[in-house]
């Protein structure tokens, strides 16, 4: 039988997700479940609460709430955003030390993949017994290594049916509506809005991501097309949509015809493009945007199952992996597996492959400069479950002044 | 057996909401079934069809797709925001006599409620038999003589349920967070923010309305209290809050402490307070702004049952009251049954008592300038239906340095 090498320590940091929850209560059930650990300790707001000895103890929780927990959104353990310099580091990991910690659990983005690493290294460096596993989650989808992040399906989940509820309000009244969606790095969740479409006229009809140059006359023509063709223009951008040299759209001063500086604010980009679309088909179009903001990674009730179970299923796997004989760390990353369907495969990579890196759209995934390929969507399908199918009239014209 | 006294035509009228198309279903299938009804038509675009010839004949609808389409968000009939003119009202009657229409079906609010009026109007001064039955729709449940409005318990209950996600997001990330939700001259749609509250800590800790004037520094001093009390605080607020003199806050011209012009386009409202907020409690505190959007109108996948069931209920109701012995026109409108627990009643109110009329949140449903009641939550709930509990930690602290 296995006896206890040590504690466990779970953290979680960076933006939270609607499935967060579940890698926690995975990571929890499966150390209590393994005699290889001793007690399982949570650190609330990540690198933080270690460092403030603000811990509490997951061995006292009681199981019959997890499931609970795992199904609601936003970090239990409360979440940080903190790059942990070197004397930081070197306190956690000795706080960890005084705490019998031998494994740390830490769930969270690239950015948290680099703080893992800086902790494994300090521990490395005081010659001190520590494996550091990073369990993945994030909205953004932009993790190396990975097929995919949990967290991003339910994201994607909630934005694809936005937009199908956006694009039926827009043809109730039709005109030109711009929603901004997360994702300063990668089109990933803006892309994930195509998944909405039913129809050749369905919206989104333009999507843009920032693994594309901006550029504001082509998008106004692909506007001027879409209301050509549809009568109306639902389009899909990312927050992070940029000029060749890297800036950001909306981002810069921006000035109206009478000078005024405009568009600072939670709305700017949105409030930009229609300032442009309105200069450019007139004022006579009824042009709207939406910045879908916060709601996109807390949004109960609209989960993704697959999202649920895999979220779940890496911090399983996280201990798993720490209780292997070579005793490693790294970053539990999820793979396709080969064959017919979609079937997710599990493997550990090294940090420093994930650790401050972004993964962008491949450009198979793209189409142009304002859509996304049928691969994408077919890559996406199984991560967000079945979007259920609108129901339109057939809408058979009378003629006019046709009696009874 | 009753002989077919006419064609009935339906027509849907302002912004959509989730169920809207639950009422077009259930008056068209209603008519379908009654020997009262010849054919059934519908306007593309309400008035604006009716003027402009634009019809189909929903008799030649297939009942298989009816419950597809009722599930389906936006007008399936598309909508239109018109009041007609004097003369436009005449051509519409007689357009309606033309086809032989003695029935219209007008789902909308209250601006629709007024259309109604007008073109029953129109149809006495012609001599014309014609009833006239508005059908009610609210995301903004701001009509007379009703309980409440088919399309505010689902758009109720996405506001609730992103709040739950956003307060578990805000005890994530501690800091300021300010919701913007959609409702002009009544508060109620942002009153059920508060549904979201499962124990004393979770937010919205603070409720705005435009039931009640709007106090910059009042509003500060409740987001410094709630900062002091929670380390936090989630705030939700209506689009139509207001000055003393009736001005709206975050409308008028802003500067900031550069003298530039701020704060215009789809977030200023939400910028304006995160602004004050910042100058107030410094810049160290985290505060954010998300403005919901016609999210709140048309997202699928999170509708209220109840409200879907009323929304189909009013269309058939619709119907039966039209082929009621005294013929008459009304709105259908929507009471509570006395006696335990929620049961809705339905009867046939003036549409003079609607039109362009607006109900606001009682003095019962709010508590003080910041809140909402306790009899406001126990009237929504049934309207919304069940929130899912949140889970949380228990969280028992471990004595700083304890070892195992």
């Amino acid at each position: 039988m296995t006896m206890p090498l040590g504690n466990a320590l779970i953290g979680q940091s960076g933006g939270p997700t609607a499935v967060i929850n579940q890698s926690l209560v995975g990571v929890l059930e499966a150390s209590l479940a393994h005699a290889g650990v001793g007690r399982v300790f949570g650190a609330l707001h990540g690198v933080k609460g270690i460092l403030e000895g603000d811990l509490v103890d997951l061995t006292r929780e009681d199981p019959a709430h997890f499931d609970r927990i795992a199904a609601t959104p936003g970090a239990a353990l409360r979440s940080v955003r903190k790059k942990p310099g070197a004397d930081e580091a070197a306190q956690v990991v000795e706080a960890l030390d005084a705490h019998d910690v031998r494994y740390l659990f830490y769930i969270g983005g690239n950015d948290s993949a680099e703080t893992a690493l800086l902790l494994l290294d300090a521990a490395r460096a005081r010659g001190q017994q520590l494996q550091v596993i990073h369990v993945p989650k994030t909205v953004d989808n932009d993790l190396m290594e990975t097929d995919h992040c949990p967290g991003f399906g339910s994201a994607a989940r909630f934005v694809a049916l936005a937009h199908q509820g956006d694009d039926m309000d827009n043809r109730s009244l039709p005109g030109v509506k711009i929603n901004v969606i997360m994702g300063r790095h990668a089109g990933w969740l803006t892309a994930a809005s195509a998944l909405a479409r039913h129809d050749d006229g369905s919206g989104p009809h333009l999507v843009y991501v920032p693994e594309r140059v901006f550029d504001m006359d082509a998008f106004l023509d692909d506007v001027a097309r879409s209301m050509e063709r549809h009568g109306r223009c639902v389009i899909s951008v990312s927050e992070g949509i940029h000029r060749a040299d890297g800036t950001l759209i909306g981002a810069g001063e921006e000035r109206d015809s009478h000078g005024n500086v405009q568009l600072s604010g939670s709305g700017a980009l949105g409030d930009l493009l229609s300032m442009r679309v309105k200069a450019g088909l007139g004022k006579s179009t009824r042009v709207r945007a939406d910045t879908f903001g916060y709601l996109q990674r807390s949004f109960p009730g609209t989960v993704s199952a697959q999202d649920a179970l895999e979220a779940r299923e890496v911090g399983r796997r996280a201990v798993a992996y720490a209780m292997g004989e070579d005793r490693p760390s790294g970053s539990v990353v999820i793979r396709r597996a080969e064959g017919v369907g979609y079937r997710p495969e599990y493997a550990l990579a090294p940090l420093e492959n994930l650790a401050q890196k972004t993964r962008v759209l491949p450009e198979e995934f793209l189409r142009g400069n304002n859509d996304v390929s049928p691969a994408f969507l077919e890559w996406l399908q199984p991560l967000v479950g079945e979007i259920p199918q609108p129901g339109l009239l057939a809408g058979k014209r009378l003629s006019p002044r046709v009696s009874s």
